[in-house]
């Protein structure tokens, strides 16, 4: 990567240091590659460990680079296009094979699910556990929280454990009149069960994707969704098109 | 806060002291209230400053705390649900009470949006500047990429400079038939002059909202959003209600 000095620049170190890693990126490292150590960087750049992390933190956000655990910083692909919006209204559907059913339970969903469901605060709710997998890598966990009232016809005999759970209450939810839907995407970090399943480091920061479903004149279900941001850049519209975004 | 010792517990210290600094601040800090700084806390909790820089940081992450520049660490508001997509395709208006026209501009794109108008490398196109405002803050800072093609009845005296040309650029694109528009939302780091806009630090997460204005068979416009990931959350859907999801 050269050995240029940044120490006569003007502008915050940090920022043509970016730069010109930036261009070293693309000229000189394949996707995948691991950069030498903070330190090597560093005394390569004449600059102190401090400017080379903030500079290499903000490629990160930028999706240029990418930290593993048990890997080291690498250099990362471009960003995959994965459809989230879209103009047709559909339910989380059993066969669908974005997403892997990974497990059903009934739990007491977080303060923020309580407020969309309306459900009493510590009412149990029937909760499926996705994965959506994207070109072969894990690119987003899901959960979706179902109260008892949205599946009537949920018996308990349909409803065992695990994925046949999940099965059973994502079957009772198709058999519903889907009113419509909304979503709401923020920045968060990754949980450590979500940082497992996505192969991130707790805390990793993520986007958040809250999904409410309308029946019956009411909030029928809540899907929140972490992706990856890392690898991910979410799409809405009638294209979803994966190439046009990447 | 107290002085709760955390050396005792088994899980990873951070996230119970993330935890425990989360239900301080409900219990016991106001929204915009200034934490104590890095060295007392991590005394008080009895933990090293990486340890509490982490859970910091991860709190910031997911809006809990916000950095500001020349204030220190607070006490951050709920985020505000600000609407991004809706069904109705509109172009970006000039009477937008939303956006504010802060400038318009001919500079070359950057190679992302090149590669969605399709224009020439070194072919500069009308750039316009927007700021979104709501609640009174800044939420957003936009670049609106329009080649000349798409605005041909843009005689050059209907374009001195400033905001009185981008108001010339969005009036002739409003001339155009729309056909649809989709849109990608990213992970980025806010570039300088976007943070001086949103009062934020440069290099901070933002969400970057990319979106492609159809028409006359191609993409007609390209804007780049930059929103403020601390303080918004982007709903997406008919309803684009504010209090719902905040």
């Amino acid at each position: 990567m050269g050995t240029t000095q940044l120490e006569t620049v003007p502008e915050p170190k940090y920022r043509h240091l970016k730069t010109v890693i930036s261009e070293a990126l693309d000229s000189e490292f394949a996707v995948g590659e691991i950069l030498p150590n903070e330190r090597d960087l560093a005394a390569r750049f004449g600059v102190a460990r401090a400017t080379l992390r903030q500079a290499l933190e903000q490629l990160e956000l930028e999706g240029r680079l990418q930290r593993r655990r048990g890997v080291g910083t690498t250099v990362a692909p471009p960003r995959m296009g994965v459809s989230v919006g879209s103009t047709a209204h559909n339910w989380p559907g059993v066969s669908d094979t974005a997403w892997e059913l990974a497990d059903g339970t009934r739990e007491v969903p977080p303060a923020s699910v309580v407020r969309h469901l309306g459900t009493g605060q510590d009412e149990p709710v029937h909760v499926v556990r996705r994965l959506r997998v994207s070109g072969g890598q894990p690119v987003a966990a899901e959960l979706l929280y179902v109260p008892a009232a949205s599946v009537p016809g949920l018996a308990a005999a349909d409803a065992p454990t695990g994925t046949a759970r999940g099965a059973a209450v994502l079957r009772e939810l198709e058999s519903l009149g889907l009113e419509g839907e909304d979503r709401a995407v923020e920045l968060g970090s990754a949980r450590s069960d979500d940082a497992k399943q996505l192969d991130r480091l707790p805390g990793a920061p993520v986007l958040v994707v809250t999904t409410r479903f309308f029946a019956g004149g009411g909030t029928a279900a809540v899907s929140v969704a972490t992706y990856r941001a890392d690898t991910c850049r979410l799409t809405f519209g009638d294209t979803g098109d994966v190439e046009v975004h990447s």
